[in-house]
């Protein structure tokens, strides 16, 4: 029988997360401490309300409503209570009385990173969060120690399970968006205030921080360009489909060089893309994540699994648990990440990206030649047109037509976009969405 | 300007990874010291002769001939040569002269990984491997550290891109073996010898390595059980996919409870199995990599990208570099892995696995029964049937039956198919593959 030192483990929060991460410490208690060196003993759970009914059923005097004091004795604390305060104020109290942290906030992060980071450096601690981004998927550790010596160049992810659950079923089933959503409401795959998903600011929080890991670089949460996924409508998804596209919500991360000048920037942004079926991203379904990364000598990489859940967020917040013991015993300064590059963060109207826009215009001759000259103007380059058979509507003929565009500058194409819609013979801008995953 | 202190680099081997490696550490030498801390030297490259032809265009009086000097003086040692020895006995005088060591080299591993860990355990150095299996994937780190918390119950993996390659031409292009083998041996795909990736071998290897860190357990290369691609037929391809699967070469390796006794055990293996066309490595093309982990609490995760090619594995070294850098300043023990399980390995006959065998028989009443009868006395239970329309061939009519058993143990399935084989209704059997990825 090997004698152990001990490390006191706080935890603060008791929702899904938190009861897992507990569970998993007590169940898994003699191989952790094979594994570290050290018995992880769980000193505690922060909770606001003692008497709060809970599902995971573990032992009553490991609850505690005195946090502070918690925090106080521990050397390795976990915040899993989410929000901002007082996450904050805790995370803060516990980097400065010398223990290593864990948290999967990524609000937290996404605004007071910075802050929380500087302290940790500061004072010699660590603050690990895998957990904060794509759950269950490791993929925080391989941008930041596997890809440490290479250069990614993109980072493009289905960050929220939400959504793609909705996105999905609409693509798959053939569903309403209010019928997916209603689907995924009653699965537990949406929140009651489904704000945070469906609007894209959870993914936005999450990119900021794949940002920040891949390009060394703090983007503020402010500066993401950010589309929900509410305007999507079932036709789009089954026009998509018929053109050999998936619309996914897709989080994006990218460096941006300027060949001219020399100096590079980085691009943040969210929203519902078309995405070939032949990209690995196109067959992540149901409420599963996927990052997607580019890297220079790399190449592409996909790191795929569950994007949320209980026990899944545990099993990323536990392998943090164990890297913040093994360098708890080990001493050191650890991996302090002080090199910032801080490039300059560019509005979206900056890149590059493709357009395919669905317009109906009324049929009759000289249309496609308008439309096109419309595009000429704003040097946009059209890389596919179908024109679909015309139809009588309300007395007018009219037909539709689909056109790819190539690659150019965002702010060509949406100022294209406004000039089409003008067009007398326009009579709707039926459908506009990018298309990403083609370089 | 920042005054870095310097870490000496020596680079064993110049071969595409070698020099690729070189120049990367070259290249982003500013970018590697703002990461590390401290300037990455390239103190020299040891290489069998100096005048050999050299693709990659690196500075003459970098190439020496001595290694052992080379690596008297290095902080890092980065063995890229391949092959035991004497790759193997300047790995051992790199650790013991107190430099940590980096190496891409699977078979040295599978062979003496055991010595080398010791060693590198005994003095304190840190020994990475991260590029020898699935090169440019993340896959080593993520089980080492990020599921470390969790428990991993099978890692299945496409690890091999020359076979991935040749299965997947057979399956979306129809090509005979021979026809895609040819095709990969053009493209570069295939080496001239091909005998180490067709029959598994290289497979085998690496299946050793990922055993190790899932199960904390050392399986030696000779208890893993292996076979090769070189008896899959364009007709099983064929079939296959008519049926909704792919045919992949599987490297697996997995942890079997006994519910009985509560002993565990581990099972590695390196087969071609069919897999849905709806599992995630189904979708894994050409020379790609991937490896499919199922884990206690993370659930299903899957990591894909490059598994082969010189600059794609230079950033999986260099990521290791990075890490080995960084260890080597903050100093301490670093991450000991000690904590060993060594669970038993069991044979493939202990295993419970599927089948999917393809009879030809007689066309004649009672065949089916007979058939039948002989899996029921080895106690496999029949999951799906097709009998497809009978033939008339040199004068007897035959039909040909495909069955896929429900999971039965693996003994149990072999001895079926010889008693089949046996029967005097079956006239031949056609094919014979396990079924993989559903549970």
């Amino acid at each position: 029988m090997i004698e152990y030192r001990n490390l006191r483990v706080a935890l603060l929060g008791a929702g899904s997360v938190g009861s897992q991460t507990a569970r998993l410490l007590l169940d898994h208690a003699d191989e952790l401490a094979l594994r570290v060196g050290a018995r992880l003993e769980l000193a505690g759970i922060a909770v606001r309300n003692l008497d709060a009914k809970r599902d995971a059923d573990l032992p009553a005097e490991l609850y505690t409503t005195d946090a502070a004091a918690l925090i106080d004795g521990a050397d390795i604390v976990v915040e899993l209570m989410g929000g901002i305060e007082p996450a904050r104020s805790y995370i803060i109290q516990a980097l400065t009385s010398g223990a290593d942290v864990i948290t999967a906030n990524k609000a937290l992060l996404a605004e007071h990173g910075d802050e929380l980071f500087d302290i940790a450096d500061q004072v010699g601690a660590q603050l690990y969060y895998e957990a904060s981004v794509a759950a269950a998927i490791p993929i925080l550790r391989p941008l930041r120690d596997s890809l440490a010596g290479d250069r990614i160049n993109r980072v493009m992810g289905i960050v929220n399970g939400s959504t793609n659950y909705i996105l999905d079923r609409m693509d798959r089933f053939g569903d309403s968006a209010e019928d997916a959503a209603r689907v995924a409401l009653e699965l537990g795959f949406l929140e009651a205030d489904p704000t945070l998903d469906v609007e894209g600011y959870d993914a936005a929080q999450k990119v900021t921080i794949l940002a920040n890991l891949a390009f060394h670089t703090s983007v503020p949460v402010e500066q993401v360009y950010r589309e929900g996924i509410t305007e999507v409508t079932a036709d789009q998804v089954n026009a998509a489909r018929e053109a050999g596209y998936a619309i996914k919500l897709l989080a994006i991360a990218e460096r941006l060089p300027d060949p001219e000048t020399g100096v590079e920037s980085v691009s943040a942004r969210v929203y519902p893309a078309l995405i070939s079926r032949d990209h690995p991203l196109a067959t992540v379904h149901e409420g599963k994540n996927a990052v997607f990364v580019e890297a220079e000598a790399a190449g592409s990489l996909m790191f795929y699994g569950a994007g949320a859940g209980g026990v899944e967020t545990a099993s990323a917040v536990l392998g943090d648990v164990v890297s913040a013991a093994r360098r708890h015993l080990a001493g050191g300064p650890g991996v302090a990440l002080k090199a910032r590059a801080d490039l300059p963060v560019v509005p979206v109207g900056a890149i590059e990206t493709r357009y395919q826009f669905t317009l109906e215009v009324s049929d009759e001759p000289g249309v496609l030649a308008r439309v096109a000259s419309v595009l000429a103007t704003h040097g946009v380059s059209v890389e596919t047109v179908v024109q679909s058979a015309s139809v009588v509507t309300n007395g007018v003929r009219t037909a539709t037509l689909v056109i790819g565009t190539h690659s150019a500058q965002e702010s060509a194409l949406s100022a294209t976009v406004k000039k089409l819609a003008a067009l007398s013979v326009v009579t709707a801008v039926k459908s506009v969405l990018r298309i990403e995953g083609i370089s």
